[in-house]
């Protein structure tokens, strides 16, 4: 008999990436398709089911070994059912997005944020391999999260677990926030909130380094902190000053093994994590910082797949 | 054939609480033994066994019915095996409770941190019940919390899950915690901390109802914001926005159901939870404070052997 197989899907505002995986993980096969956004992106559905039926046939795999379908999407999620309460970026709003994927394709569907399922491939196969406990954190253009405690990702009561952007960390905060609200995580540690400090700092005059680029981004705030610009040193301790305190107290409360960073500012590599970590450290309980490694999350793109994919692993009792 | 039971101990510094429950939650029998603290409490693992075989007998109820032993105590504990890392106030460190305690009554035994179980205990019969996802906040002399996601607490990588008294709240706070950092929020929200607020308010001047105290409590902080004097009022408040803060922060990751409110200070009742859910709702994303109830608890002293015998429960899948 052939071995089972799981189908990951990551679903983006712009692509929507697939991949049959293995039981043990191997990745069989993986591409994309674009995310068709016109109406409402009320097309998405049947163009992955066409897709996932084009590629298995042209792969010569067999339908009735495929498990089921474990799909990510940027938005708030009901694990259990795929049921979609808001995908902004998709266009999706109360949509039963589980219900229609698994009448179009014929497979089970289960679905989770494109965050929660990112922090599962890093578990299965990633930087948290072997972990029960784990935090992902992904520093991009927002601040998303993952969090899994007991082998299970926190979804949460309406699917909203997990969002770590949304720590309050300066209630004073005169910066505003995409949840309308100010002093969250997210505008004070993303990539676009590293960018406007360094606007900040240039204008300010206060940075050597800054001042002969014409537009900062977070990339170049890290290349001044290595060359030792005391303008960038000082963002760069800021923010990670920030996102240690917020981990640290949402590791007093977990106790993971370890914290995944990912996004684009974790290529940033040691000088995110040195400071980082003599930040969580200094505001954590011993015990707590005893146990936790911060490591940089390994599994790129690929993550999103490898997550959904595992999501049908855990969920379907194989 | 007789039902099954399962036995649920509350170790405490001075008494350890025992009960027989049924599997539905029935308490059939509930009594307490001294806590013999002497020579790092060595013996009170055989003084448990011995009162347990003797009940028993007493009850006339068969041994061979019993399920096993969910066992609570102020520490860190590593819930799978009972072995406790660290219990100060009983004097047990690097002791392998479970071990013991299993040997000596011939029962399977599964243990937890005390506010752990007392979570589980609401979360079974209590002020959670039917909750999948609940935070359990213990606001005595000291704050501690228990957090059930998925039905299940969280015990954590070396049994420190749930410390949310350690959650630092003011970095720059000048008030010591005995975990020997600064601004936890166990330095702002328990007992302890709101009569050394108290204290200073009337020191200061700032409360006729407290001036005519002596040394006022918690209790008295509340009975003055009760009768609207002006220096009780700014206590509570700062009280209720430093816990709803820690709160919104915590949920915005967890997004639960329910945030249980127990301990001694919870006698307050609504004049606690009334600012304490307004400054929540203020810090917490919308979609995460509109799922989320606040109780206060209901089991009082019968939480820890009521959550211990839902450990035996979950754990040993009955």
């Amino acid at each position: 008999m052939e071995e089972e197989k799981y189908i990951g899907i990551d679903i983006g505002g712009t692509t929507v990436k697939l991949a049959v995986l293995t039981i043990e993980g191997e990745m069989i096969h993986k591409w994309e398709i674009p995310t068709a956004k016109e109406e409402s992106g009320k097309s998405i559905v049947s163009d992955i089911a066409a897709s996932i039926t084009e590629t298995l046939d042209a792969l010569h795999l067999d339908r009735t070994t495929v498990t089921g379908i474990g799909a990510g999407a940027p938005g708030f999620i009901d694990q259990q059912t795929g049921y979609v309460y808001e995908a902004i970026n998709i266009g999706w709003k109360e949509f039963d997005m589980g219900e229609e994927l698994s009448e179009a394709t014929g497979f089970p569907v289960w679905a989770d944020n494109d965050a929660n399922i990112a922090a599962l491939g890093e578990k299965w196969l990633g930087a948290g391999k072997g972990c029960e406990s784990m935090l992902a954190v992904t520093l991009g253009t927002g601040v998303g999260g993952g969090i899994i405690v007991n082998k299970q990702v926190i979804n949460g009561a309406n699917g909203t677990g997990g969002e770590i952007g949304h720590i309050t960390v300066k209630p004073d905060s005169a910066h505003y926030c995409n949840c309308g609200r100010y002093g969250c995580l997210e505008t004070e540690a993303s990539a676009t909130a590293i960018a406007r400090k360094a606007v900040e700092m240039k204008t300010a005059g206060n940075s050597d380094y800054l001042s002969s680029i014409k537009e900062p981004t977070a990339k170049d705030v890290f290349e001044g902190y290595e060359r030792k610009d005391e303008g960038c040193q000082s963002i760069v301790l800021d923010v990670t000053d920030q996102l240690g305190l917020a981990l640290a107290n949402l590791a007093v409360s977990i106790n993971p093994e370890k914290i995944v960073i990912g996004g684009g500012v974790s290529k940033a590599g040691d000088s995110l994590l040195s400071p980082l970590k003599e930040s969580f450290d200094a505001y954590a309980l011993p015990r707590v910082s005893a146990v936790c490694d911060f490591s940089i999350a390994k599994l790129g793109n690929d993550a999103g797949v490898i997550g959904g994919a595992y999501l049908v692993k855990t969920k379907s009792g194989h």
